[in-house]
């Protein structure tokens, strides 16, 4: 980058365009210019210029033979490349006439091939200085900027507004990050598939992207840096703001043959790039997988403060997996006190694991297994908790209801009654009366524990009325709110499919917000997973739930470590 | 278990019973002994005797107080028992009195709580003895066993018959396997959760399970073992024939405390039982994940001769990341004669990546990109294949569908050119002639090559023709054309929706085809992943993606171990 101006000035043609080039924009379904188009199409904010020496028209779009054709008085911010490497030169220079100031080259053909094409980026680089013109790539897949709702990609990719952040040196790793990330609910402010960082370097993107409010974690894949030192000064600078993920392959030679001829980086050793990301303050992950696990963690839980960890689980088998998922990571599955073992003696039966992992080992007192997160999250001994199976009471019900014509007949009846306490007028607008939403937590509470559990009466009123103080404290109440309402305006509808048992979609938001209420109370992480290891999106609350132990251990660890690394600060 | 008879007749009361009776059963939905005999009511091929010393009739079926008195004349050859512990030893003996010859315990309160629990099972045990009956338990979620369609489980876990066989010293663990496969397509033949292991052993599961011809892969949940001597003995007589797949957690002091107060099981270290599972054949693996990719792959794949696997994939990052996953697990991603890097320098452009990963580099020739695995099949050197990203074909067409207006317009006309190409006749019935199908292919081949592909019209024709002669030898024609007729048939009805793209349905059993044809003409492996890391479930045709190289790379690591260890036997 060039003296002088700041980072966010420099980049702000790039993110920020008001008008687009995409020079090799065609109406050829085959070509790689009709499918980045197609991607522009969907949603820019501003200005597209198809450039093409041939066609007249790209898809309704009056294009231009070159970029220096398009009337001076209609400036270019932005140029996308998708052509010949060798005809980038020449292009380049046009737009350096036009005065763009920024560009993408998604084509390959450049430093991943060896000498000569290093020779041509170099080239390409030094025309691109005379502007400056800053560019992303070579040899990308292109990028995503949401504040003008720029889609820059090869072809077309699902992607919304949120969170996060990436820049990946692999696009397949970062599109696949991206589309899962979409899958779980995730958005992403920025994403840019950095290909040969000819020019801008990935701790500039990392720069750029701590310097908006917006983003709040900041993820990469890196195969390999052009100058460790300066990566480590610019990322240590941005993690003590904001957490910065890592991924980053190559622990074996073959790797490292591969990302030659993939990025064209010098592929330090694994060891090297530990060192560094760690000195930076970054955090390691090992998977694509791991990397949005993480960064769903770091947006949806505080930091805890030490490794001591409680857990609570559903059965015995997933206390023993998840105990040892949390020791293999160094976290400390803390020992109960006599006080505690005492409190938890009360309210379970004699077979209770009388320690943690926390199992009440098939109590039917469900109330019981509720309560106990608090028991052991008021604890200055408890850092952080992970509460296994925890969707299990939503599903037991709806388990039921696909079984058997008896049960689910039972179900329409419970869930036509629960509409029928929803005035009609409630549903359609006011939602400032708080007494409807009461009384329908009130009756899920009371039909789900005396249905399924053996819990007393008193206990069930008496959860539900904390239930209900709880939601009218905490942020997650109008949310639920909205959740009722929609639920029952298909109920009334009768618009639900079979599937969507009505029962646990009212009673699942409301344990979502019991544990994002845990979380709040005590600024702890409260880590839940799925009972049967089924995956699942983040809700509008902000609720996820990680499939297995080993994911939850995982998150929690990793939270730690960038506790313990702020610390040391 | 006793002498004398072999494993097979013993454990056949308790597999294949004509009679249940459920000692619990109850009306009452807050109970455990309601949802056991739920499950139970949900497809048993045989009678059903609800036992309660309380209720006369229990959903809808005529209850006894006890076993005993349950007419003479009606045998009963299976106890499911879901009462409290302490009431255990009396109704064992009422069914040694009645014949009962095997049981499960559901009920907890034995070994896991300690001494006093201990006492208790072993007086259980010396009454089951005396028959001998056999049970699972105590301490259990309970079993599935396919040839009589018996669910006796806790509480109803979806199950379909098929090819795997399952014994869990976890019943939440078990339970998430079996839903997991559930999910993934795949069907078990038996699933015992067999809690504290009081009588039947892990190793008689595994032996019992490898005698039925029907089961081809045994998996296994294992906290411990009660004797690893005779494990080692009786699971060597197996692996011999059958893969027999392990998870043991307690590799941390923190999981051996748990597993006590879990199983009641005697937690050897992992390392001991690392070398008893090695000694005995078995494959050890880390995470139910992993049980179920394991399992999938030996179910779908050959054995491989070697470590040397061959990578193609469809981007750069992806060769980096599955290199390495392949490197670290001690396979050996190797390296291409001079003759094999000819022929692919003259199918793809100069960009590829020249080596293993096999990378094209964004190359439009997809046919190119379909020819790549013959060529590297076929060498000698090669083992096996992992085949990244492979329904990235199919998908093009899909998401531009999803985008545009235009484009999904142009779609539409596809597909109702293709359906047309079908006579009504041939959908409804006779399904002998080839000539459609064959026309269907070529026109599907044409277009989507054509549409998206640089590939030149010759060899487009090629590739159409050579796809339906290898579909004509194989075992995937009858799938393919059964694919198309369902296919074929929505789109006339109309009744496809929005997001199943007929193209892509088209499309996709194709590439599948192809694949398994690979794999059946050249015997070898050949490990396909999904392009955007989402996860897919097995299909009618036997064709499983996998999501991440990682994960590819695992499966074929293991199948290398088991080849390994029936070479050295």
């Amino acid at each position: 980058m060039t003296k002088g101006q700041s980072i966010l000035e420099e980049l702000e043609p790039l993110f920020n365009p008001k008008s687009v080039a995409v020079v090799g924009a065609t109406n050829q379904w085959n070509k790689w210019g009709f499918s980045t188009f197609v991607s522009l199409l969907d949603g820019f904010r501003g200005k597209i210029y198809p450039v093409n020496n041939k066609e007249d028209v790209v898809l309704g779009h009056k294009a231009y033979r070159r970029v220096i054709e398009i009337p001076p008085e209609e400036p270019v911010d932005l140029a996308v490349f998708v052509i010949p490497a060798a005809s980038i030169p020449g292009v380049m220079e046009d737009c350096i006439q036009k005065g763009v100031r920024a560009a993408v080259i998604i084509s390959a053909g450049f430093a991943e091939i060896g000498a000569e094409g290093r020779k041509l980026q170099d080239r390409v680089l030094g025309i691109a200085r005379q502007g400056p013109l800053h560019f992303i790539g070579p040899n990308c897949m292109g990028f995503w900027s949401a504040p003008p709702h720029l889609k820059s990609f090869m072809f077309p990719l699902p992607v919304r507004p949120g969170p996060l952040a990436l820049v990946s040196q692999g696009g397949n790793v970062g599109g696949a990050v991206l589309q899962a990330g979409y899958l779980r609910g995730l958005g992403f402010q920025f994403y840019v598939s950095c290909g040969c960082t000819a020019d801008i370097q990935v701790e500039d993107y990392i720069e750029y992207f701590s310097s908006v409010p917006e983003v709040k974690v900041i993820l990469a894949y890196i195969e390999g840096l052009n100058d460790g030192q300066r990566f480590i000064e610019k990322v240590r600078r941005v993690t003590a703001q904001k957490p910065v993920i890592a991924l980053k392959p190559g622990k074996t030679e073959a790797a490292t043959k591969a990302i030659t001829s993939h990025s064209g980086a010098l592929s330090g050793s694994s060891e090297i790039f530990d060192s560094a990301i760690r000195k930076a303050g970054g955090i390691r992950v090992d998977s694509a997988e791991e990397l949005l696990d993480v960064a769903t963690a770091f947006i949806t839980q505080p930091l805890p403060q030490g490794r001591n960890v409680a857990i609570i689980t559903p059965g015995g088998s997933y206390g023993v997996i998840s105990a040892d998922a949390c020791a293999s990571l160094g976290l400390n599955v803390v020992p109960l006190s006599q006080d505690t073992l005492a409190e938890f003696n009360r309210i379970f039966p004699p077979r209770w694991s009388r320690g943690n992992p926390v199992d009440p080992a098939g109590d039917r007192n469900f109330i019981a297994y509720l309560q106990a997160p608090d028991l052991l999250l008021k604890l200055p001994e408890v850092d952080s908790m992970i509460f296994m199976g925890f969707d299990s009471f939503s599903r037991f019900a709806s388990v039921f209801a696909t079984l058997s014509q008896d049960l689910s007949q039972v179900f329409k009846k419970l869930t036509q009654s629960l509409s029928q306490m929803v005035p009609e007028g409630t549903l359609r607008g006011s939602l400032d009366d708080d007494s409807w939403m009461n009384g329908l937590i009130q009756a899920v509470v009371r039909q789900f524990f005396s249905l399924f559990g053996t819990s007393e009466p008193t206990e069930v009123q008496a959860f539900a009325e904390k239930l209900i103080s709880l939601l009218r404290s905490g942020k997650t109440g109008p949310h639920l709110k909205r959740k009722f309402v929609e639920v029952l305006r298909s109920l009334k509808k009768d618009s639900l499919t079979e599937t969507e048992d009505p029962f646990t979609q009212l009673f699942s938001p409301m344990l979502q917000a019991l544990v994002l209420n845990w979380t709040e109370t005590y600024r702890k992480p409260v880590v839940t997973t799925t009972f049967m290891g089924n995956t699942t999106s983040m809700t509008d609350m902000g609720y996820y739930a990680y499939p297995s132990a080993e994911r939850a251990a995982l998150v929690l660890a990793k939270l730690v470590e960038y506790r313990e690394f702020l610390d040391r600060l």
